[in-house]
């Protein structure tokens, strides 16, 4: 495995892969690999010639009051668990590199699919993820892109992005990987205390609770919400960001259950905050 | 020459023919092709193995209020203008098929760059033009692209796209053809009556006279500018939309002349819009 930190040396190495008909599946992560990231790993490797996994915090896509200094960083960690899982080429460029002096422009996505969720309470961070993403593409020219289903938003906006632009890759969607007592994995859970890491199991029994309703027959998104929020507010140490439930394919919020609706919710846990979602058949 | 409607038409050919190591020029247009856009196909025919013609109106760089449904269309004529010209795929997409229902991502430039001369009268043209090339070059995969240096604020947009987004193909800017009388080239100069025609000689005559001022020593950016402006008021056809001076690398606005200055203009003859532009180095 090689670790590669320059744009045009990454460049050249997937186009002549490329050129001699080598398929490449791509992870894009920040970092700080955790098993959600490992699952999207083991996806790219078992279905693709070569595995790049970009390994870069972006800074685009941090709120001026967020982590982004205090993001964790490792890359010999990261590289090491890349390396054992067959990965070809970490590509780790500095943001100088990415975003030269005079850096200017951006990719703004759907307006629709922005101003709800993590959108609506970090304002310009999915300009910040596209943005990003339109380059990693554009560097790395991989056939396949690998996004967790946790990010169900991100997903979502990336796969219309992708199809807008006409950016010739496939976006899989990869299922959620959570600990044994159902939280989803996630490089923020390490932010925990251990009385805080216990309530975050939290957000999963919520999810489930409004699952259990739908099962037995609820039909109104309105009390399935209220359900989820009251679930959430009976954890003292948690904090409700948002709660949503959408139609899965359109990102409408609804009156009547859809065919496929989504529940997705960010919650803080002391001052960290959390993610999670739900899609529920009706 | 082969004109081709469908974007993974389009896209399968030159995959193939940059796959056998052709390098492929590109001109993006809008059709309605005069002697400025054949100095641009003139010069790709004369650079690159293969030369792709886009014809597209741009529904997304026109205004609510401007003439999108109006603008002049006539595919047979342009075809055989490339035709002749050397040109071995015209690629003109339908609208319908470039903005599908539900698209929604869109590419926004600079905003240094586009809140002066043609962004400012024009606001959210260069959202439209950027989001448009975006998915040409992705389509195309274009070698070398072809622009215009009379739409000298396009293309220093586009080329800081260009590098911002890492898209692997060079920008050439070309010279601005001109009429013997000095009259840029533009498919609106047809709209002009023989008086507004002569008139509309206005614009070089102060471009140049600003020119003149440099030679002879001015240094003063707020003297060269009202000289410019009372030139053009000169002519009473002549209506000034925007004069701009500027630092051409910058494109900021100056108090002292820079190494290389770009003064930019745009100014009504009657109903009809036309624009100029010099680049004076100090």
């Amino acid at each position: 495995m090689k670790i590669i930190k320059n744009i045009e040396e990454i460049r050249n190495t997937t186009k002549e892969l490329r050129a001699s008909g080598k398929s490449i599946g791509m992870v894009p992560t920040m970092g700080c690999l955790h098993e959600g990231h490992k699952s999207l790993i083991d996806k790219a490797v078992a279905n693709n010639d070569i595995v790049v996994v970009s390994i870069f915090v972006n800074p685009t896509q941090f709120g001026p009051d967020e982590d982004y200094d205090k993001y964790p960083r490792d890359l010999k960690a990261d590289a090491s668990l890349c390396e054992s899982a067959g990965v070809d080429y970490v590509f780790a460029p500095e943001a100088e590199q990415m975003y030269p002096d005079g850096y200017s422009t951006f990719v703004v996505p759907s307006e629709k699919m922005t101003d709800i969720m993590c959108g609506k309470s970090r304002p310009g961070h999915f300009r910040g993820v596209c943005t990003v993403l339109t380059k990693l593409f554009t560097i790395v020219g991989p056939t396949r892109a690998y996004f967790g289903e946790k990010d169900i938003q991100q997903l979502a906006i990336v796969k219309r992005m992708v199809k807008d632009f006409n950016l010739p890759l496939e976006i899989i969607g990869c299922p959620i990987v959570r600990e044994e007592d159902g939280l989803a994995k996630s490089s923020r859970n390490m932010y925990l205390s251990p009385k805080e890491r216990e309530a975050a199991t939290i957000l999963r029994k919520s999810l489930l609770s409004a699952k259990d309703m739908v099962k037995c027959g609820e039909k109104s998104p309105e009390k399935i919400y209220n359900k989820v929020i009251e679930v959430i507010k009976s954890e003292e140490l948690a904090r409700v960001d948002y709660v949503e439930l959408v139609d899965f394919d359109t990102f409408d919020r609804i009156d009547t259950l859809a065919e496929t609706n989504l529940i997705a919710i960010a919650v803080y846990i002391g001052n960290t905050r959390l993610i999670d979602n739900i899609v529920i058949n009706r």
